[in-house]
């Protein structure tokens, strides 16, 4: 089985010249768009990506290095991996196993 | 202005039987249906909540009680808090700030 | 037994001057040298405190108002809780019995 | 200046036989202590590193691996990074430069 995990990643720019971000997530986001290989969806607090781990880390740091190309001189970015080898899991389907229990 | 905050909360329960955890969360997803004074959404990787500050941490410590309850013996919760004082955000809002960007 | 938990905060404000943060976390900390009922420990990532559940929480949102009353519109703040019930765990404890492992 | 961030993870293998996790946070460890060329600091709530971003991701992954080797099906990794490129910082020089504020 092709190993796939689901993310979710955030990154925020410290520093910037107001408290909205919506610019930099939106560049963020062009990494993703022009990624064909994996599945992603934006929420309120990050942007959710299903890959090949290897893969989606490898998107995650070129994401990481976008706020820096805009002129920021500090990115905390946070990574969380949901890895799970006896099942195969995706976006869509982690949400409906849990209203599947209602 | 009625202080609203947007909240990511992920309850991770430690040593269950399986590693399936959707009837743990399906059962945290009950303490927000009954809560009528928020908004949440399910995602993938945690679920988000909107409302005031003192009532979303009040929410979430009830939701982290709940996996005890089931037999667990230990809880790892994870909270972000993304509190914005010039401008409303809502969960929906926040995702059409970044697409409004393209 | 009086249940105590253990947790790690970050409270990151968006929109400061410079990418320099370190006077922000020194006035949150002010909060916590003041209570004298809980321990807590600074590292280079967040900051760990160790006491009941309940009051951990009061005293991070307090730790979360000190960014606003210092200027800032939009802070984000994340907390981790590890609550472990079936076994009294503190700071030093947790990273003792790891290293006791080898 | 030869780019160093500061990271911090957290591995948190589901389904476990008990809530004790520390055999499974020393074996990560063991990564680590190969590794010549990071510095790196074991906390209550997760693993400080600090080394360039590419090989501390590239330790994390390999951490990441443990508990799957170790029988868990299932494994959460958080990873939060701080990268910061007007300045030099290290994992004491970012707690000091707290202290220094007082």
């Amino acid at each position: 089985m092709k190993e796939r995990i689901i993310a979710e990643v955030s990154i925020v720019p410290i520093g910037t010249p107001t408290s909205s971000l919506s610019q930099y997530v939106s560049a963020c986001l062009h990494v993703l768009q022009k990624a064909s290989d994996i599945q992603y969806q934006l929420t309120a607090m990050g942007t959710i990506i299903e890959g090949p781990l290897e893969r989606v880390l490898e998107l995650i740091q070129q994401m990481h290095e976008v706020p820096f190309g805009m002129g920021v001189q500090r990115v905390v970015t946070t990574i969380k991996i949901d890895d799970r080898r006896d099942k195969l899991v995706t976006i869509e389907g982690k949400v409906e196993s849990v209203y599947a229990r209602r």
